[in-house]
């Protein structure tokens, strides 16, 4: 597939997903997944705003909407970071090995290109996570016609932040920098924490909404 | 946005999304994410097909395969299809209702396209679904460099699943044949019925293969 992801159709998008290459994989899926939420975010904010019901809400409502399109902006440029980032790594894995030089090289390349892979998907899940906190006064107050798209943004953030942290996972079983990888874990581990219980909180909340 | 969100820009699909109109909403963000699972699957079972390491799980790999090549097709056709049947829905609420032949005819139509509307989400969270029991013998026994991708496939599963069924919930409330609500209920129940369990188990496999 030649272009960005973003530029080619959507379709193109699923059969390079499918396809026998390794890229676009998980990381790329989690990228659209999280910008999906963004944009569903996004959607039911724009369905609140101006709304005579809502008026009360438009100010708050106008400033998750800043929020929700400033994520979708990062998470769809993800989506072609992660397969580049994937890529390269594979170059630096294909580098020469027949002398001490060249040996040192290539692994000084695999190394760089390892952090380069795993700090895309953090950056993603963090991408991701920080759309979670917009769904909360959102499903509350937002139309409540739309209310159940905001539950499908917190379903989907709770795949993306796990599915991009699988990623920076795999990567850092082969990287040597000891304290980076401590760091990259502690960020993963914070990433996760309370992740379900808030996705539980907004989906009662939109439950809550549809039934009443 | 004209045409089909198959054919279009897949930046042009999030920027509908994100915009003030009411589709594409969740629904078909439950299609892509579905979609994009199925597609995770098959790029694994694609990995796995024709490499020395994994021959005697080839004729499965082959089997699963044709199975997630389905499953992404009629995912793929939801995206487009749930945006059609809401906007029918919305096309039957705006029918004249100026006589009593008016109203009895826009009320028998509401109810046909929230009938509809029930029964395409219902459809594509059983399309969902059916890409789970694919991902164990995938994270077993296909490639290991892929498995991660596996992972993403089955989280995939548990977005896209209830992410449709919020919209099953939302239309049903307005559905006045209680058998039609009943039986789209009990599908409904079927389909959450072991999801996170399931969900559980891949992940586990998924991680056991990563660490050794």
């Amino acid at each position: 597939m030649s272009g960005s992801f973003l530029d080619a159709p959507l379709s193109g998008f699923l059969s390079a997903l499918a396809s026998g290459s390794a890229t676009p994989g998980g990381g790329s899926v989690a990228a659209l997944t999280g910008a999906q939420a963004a944009g569903l975010v996004a959607m039911v904010c724009n369905l609140t705003i101006g709304k005579k019901a809502y008026a009360a809400f438009e100010g708050e409502a106008r400033e998750l909407l800043a929020q929700a399109e400033a994520r979708r902006a990062e998470l769809a440029a993800f989506i072609q970071a992660d397969t580049d980032a994937f890529d390269e790594l594979m170059a630096a894995y294909k580098l020469p090995k027949a002398s001490d030089d060249e040996i040192a090289a290539r692994k000084a390349a695999i190394q760089a290109a390892t952090m380069r892979a795993t700090e895309v998907p953090l950056a993603m899940a963090a991408a991701a996570r920080a759309v979670l906190p917009l769904c909360g006064p959102l499903a509350q107050h937002g139309s409540r016609t739309a209310v159940s798209d905001v539950g499908a943004a917190a379903l989907a953030v709770r795949a993306a932040v796990p599915t991009a942290l699988l990623n920076v996972e795999i990567n850092l079983a082969s990287i040597d920098d000891a304290a980076f990888a401590e760091r990259a874990r502690a960020q993963a581990a914070a990433l996760v924490d309370g992740l379900d219980e808030q996705v539980a909180e907004v989906l009662a909340t939109v439950r809550a909404r549809i039934a009443g």
